[in-house]
């Protein structure tokens, strides 16, 4: 399953070379990762408020053509890992058939509290599955 | 008593006009607001931990003159009215002796558990007097 | 005229205390600007592309009530001054019936070459009118 | 050679989960590739009025541990690879001796009016040497 989200360059995201800084589509991914949460049922504020973390602890980025203020982009999310331990996720960020940014991420579960990686409760790991 | 702190304008603050965007300047007051509290024995970490938040209520600036990348800004931050209720600064930011920014904040105190107005208790109240 | 313009809180959007930094309600203020521009008929990338650029000269902001990851927000972008030599807005950022930040911003318009205050050509001035 | 780059952990850096933002080590990276250019003679500023261009190609960054508002971190920066048609660095953020980030990046040199990628002059070249 892949969600698709779109979402525009703003003035802000901009930098002195004209294209969208490039560390904006890493804030991009969280935007696909949320969506594609949602779409299974998960709510991020549910999970704090079940005292869960959920840390990133890689991201990987390639960037192929830049994007500019003003523009459309659609942010790909695909889901290659959900387990109780950590889930993993693969982007694409596109302005209409062009392939700008292409990326990866990891997190894992942490409890809120003791600050340790901790299992994700059945009542999240179903909805994974 | 005026608090000045330097800050070095990234790559990453700049928009497409080529100039730091007019965004950040209102994050720079806060570094300056954080400085002048720190000299004062006020530490918002701790704040926190007693349960007191401290929301901004206003914000307002006037944009003299642009920075640009790799400059070294200096923020000048002056309190206006410290009391039991409310806090408000004045800011200048300058690049050496031009005026690029002026302004001006109020934060409140909040009871993080209610999320109601508050009163500073003494702890802290003293030290803003 | 008010152009509205919804908009959501990402998590990147959110500080320790839980709710959308404030300094990013400046950025939203932008979005609506922009939105309200493109409704008259003008697109800063031309603008630009004319050699026209459009710096920030004054902003306000009245934090009313805050908002948090994952709501979605309404700016409502109002014009009181469009002159030639410079724009004037009022915003309010509401969640439903709440309005959570009102402010006020004025930018000038300047030659992208020489830097200075310029006067709009009549091409963007009678769309402004 | 390691450039070590100091950085503080602003409020506006952090998020609902009480860490900084993971995008922002992405921005911090950054902070210490212009520190490592600068200490071999090589200016952005200068670079973009020769009209050429560094847009970032590659990202990849490992979170190992958070940092948290008002901390102090430092930001080692390494070359791996500095040659006429790009320039590979790694990274590591401490906070005292604890290893908080791990990373890589790596940009290609364009040319501003054409978009295209392009080899560094020699004025630049020697410099990478």
């Amino acid at each position: 399953m892949t969600i698709k989200v779109k979402h525009q360059v703003h003035f802000y995201d901009t930098d002195t070379m004209g294209v969208a800084h490039h560390a904006n589509y890493i804030r991009w991914f969280e935007i696909g990762r949320v969506e594609y949460l949602r779409s299974i049922g998960i709510n991020l504020n549910e999970m704090m408020a079940d005292d869960i973390l959920f840390p990133i602890t890689k991201v990987e980025a390639q960037f192929h053509s830049p994007a500019h203020f003003d523009e459309i982009i659609e942010i790909e999310t695909t889901a290659t890992a959900l387990t109780k331990a950590k889930m993993e996720f693969e982007y694409r960020i596109l302005r209409d058939d062009t392939v700008l940014v292409t990326g990866f991420t990891q997190n894992v579960f942490t409890n809120k509290t003791t600050g340790k990686i901790t299992r994700l409760p059945e009542k999240y790991y179903t909805l994974l599955e």
